[in-house]
């Protein structure tokens, strides 16, 4: 099937994949003056009197904003906010599909990260929280990280986190069937922009300890060829020091671990990985390499973030049951113990995982509710939780 | 009915009283594959490719924003974004329900005037449209007129130009119906905050030219009394140079509009207007003179806010129909000859006019086509419609 043919036809067709109805009928004058004035004013008071009435006399429990600046679109860039219109419609369609969210898009205009940051700033008390996507690397992290620090409701940037969390929980059940241990295993990321380095910085508090990440220009060094975020996870992985390409990383690797781009793994790569080898190809829509050349080259476990081969690494595992936790546990950040938690949860719900089975099915119904409980406990627990 | 008290109830019933849903099924990976990746990326190239393809592939052509600050909020006044709230939801309900428009509610955390048009105007592209709510005067005119200038869609301030609109619709009637013409009435306006400074503007551009304007301070002058915007309508207003308080503007006045505050009108003061005195006390939710009062004391003609009361002069005969006219022409603003068409439009409707009948009733069906086809015209004729 021509997806992107069908896809154009079908989007002509929606004319917008999303609608805002009316919870309140408004039919005659005295529906009128329930919904507004004059009665609206005795919620508008109570709020005043009140804050966090704002979770029961308005949608803010429910309600979360899907913001992008347009700079790095799926795998398609910097295609501008307008242009990133339908994508971020489709992730507000997945929150209220999978999770029953009501799920906003807003693009933004500027691409300056103190405009991104003011922007989201000023708006965030309409939301219960804020779903940052598709914002390019390294501005994504710092976008995220004044937002997180300055807002009253939980900001989250899927692209880092929701890979990370699910990848986390995909290689702890991969590492489960070919029995090793994260804390022993050699991992190679390839890819350092904004999934790659989010997926580092979780397995390196997930307890890895032999990380090495490769980027376009080779294995991350502390030095001008890189940016900051780079620089810093230069410092703090990559313990036996290697030099070179990704060719010099996956010498002898347990697991690879690709963010990066179409074909970049060759099979003798793989054949010069360790035993029981593990490949995590997940650019999209063309993997750095085909599960079918992997695993003739020797890899044992492969997944892909693709929906036509096995073990589907998708992030729509994580963003849904993530906010929907938050949500409910009117939580005033994502922090990392709910995001362990949420990955944690997806591993678990794979009961006996092996070699194709190392992740859950996207339309798992166990998965929602796993994860939200999981996120709103670990929210409850770690004292962000206000209810 | 105590509409506070059960207003409260049904809001704690609602949960909010809005809801986003999705117009695509996601029930297995095909549907996933179309409306998100890999599908999506034809519609956003699209629209990379041809901007306006906004207007078919997603839902700009039919979402407004409906913004505030929480400065003005009904007549409770600055009560804090949050509190402004229910409000906005119920805003977007009437929306949605007279007009069939996906709106959206924004509450702003800033009151400064730069901070609120820099946050709109980075999210305006992802709207056909801005509706500015509940904006306190004289800072409401700066925001519109900055962000009227550097946005891509209309932006329009419902408190200042709605009211215009339906308020002179009303009095073109009214004067039919007591035989006088506006280019020879005194009018006087009580209250010169956003409303009725904007009821003046749009008085004067549709031929008044004896026009007096009260606010608390009394009748407006240019001195340092008064706001740059009311000093500025002393300048083209008061043919006559009356100084004092609304009892010397009142006398023999042929109109009086009050957008003030409750029981500022006396009888003494309506016995003072001329004969055939056309009174409109629209201070909700108790206004300038109650209509019996008005009445005993010889007006002909009394309207107000209310819809317990005759000739209820309110908001929503105006704003959906503008809205889905500017919408349904991709206006790229809504001007001074789509408000004139929209209070032509509304007047019209009434066929023939009389004491107790100068305006449409709010659930009258006819109301929000006739309207939006008038500004739809107006903007093609305007030059402002991209249709």
């Amino acid at each position: 099937m021509d997806y992107k043919k069908a896809s154009l036809e079908k989007h002509f067709e929606w004319k917008g994949k999303l609608e805002v109805v009316s919870r309140a009928k408004v039919e005659n004058k005295q529906d009128l003056s329930l919904a507004y004035t004059p009665g609206v004013a005795a919620p508008c008071l109570a709020i005043q009197a009140d804050e966090s009435l704002s979770y029961e006399l308005t949608r803010k429990w429910n309600t979360v904003a899907v913001v992008t600046d347009g700079s790095a679109v799926l795998g398609l860039g910097n295609i501008g906010h307008k242009a990133g219109m339908p994508v971020m419609e489709g992730k507000c369609v997945l929150f209220r599909e999978f999770a029953g969210i009501d799920a906003i898009p807003i693009c933004i205009k500027s691409q300056n990260v103190d405009d991104i940051v003011s922007t989201v700033y000023n708006i965030s008390d309409s939301f219960g929280g804020i779903n940052l996507e598709d914002i390019s690397a390294p501005r994504c992290f710092e976008v995220e990280r004044q937002l997180r620090q300055i807002c009253d409701v939980p900001v989250f940037h899927d692209d880092q986190h929701g890979t990370a969390i699910v990848l986390a929980a995909a290689l702890k059940n991969a590492l489960k069937v070919v029995k090793k241990d994260i804390s022993t295993a050699r991992l190679v990321i390839n890819g350092a922009g904004s999934a790659g380095i989010a997926i580092t910085e979780f397995l390196l508090s997930s307890g890895a300890k032999d990380v090495v990440v490769c980027d376009r220009l080779g294995i991350l060094q502390d030095d001008e060829n890189f940016n900051q975020a780079q620089r810093s996870l230069a410092l703090r992985t990559n313990p036996r020091g290697i030099k070179g390409t990704l060719k010099d990383a996956i010498n002898g690797a347990d697991a690879f671990i690709g963010v990066s781009a179409k074909n970049v793994l060759s099979q003798d790569m793989v054949r010069s990985m360790s035993n029981d080898a593990i490949v995590f190809a997940m650019a999209n829509p063309d993997p750095e390499i085909l599960p079918d050349l992997a695993l003739e080259a020797g890899a044992r476990i492969v997944a892909t973030g693709r929906s036509d081969f096995q073990n589907q690494i998708n992030n729509v595992l994580a963003f849904p049951g993530i906010f929907r936790g938050a949500l409910d546990s009117r939580a005033s950040d994502v922090n990392d113990s709910m995001k362990i938690a949420a990955s944690d949860a997806l591993a678990t719900l794979v009961e006996n995982p092996d070699e194709t089975h190392i992740i859950p099915e996207p339309f798992d119904k166990r998965v929602v509710p796993a994860v939200a409980a999981a996120v709103k406990q670990a929210a409850i627990d770690s004292g962000v939780a206000r209810i």
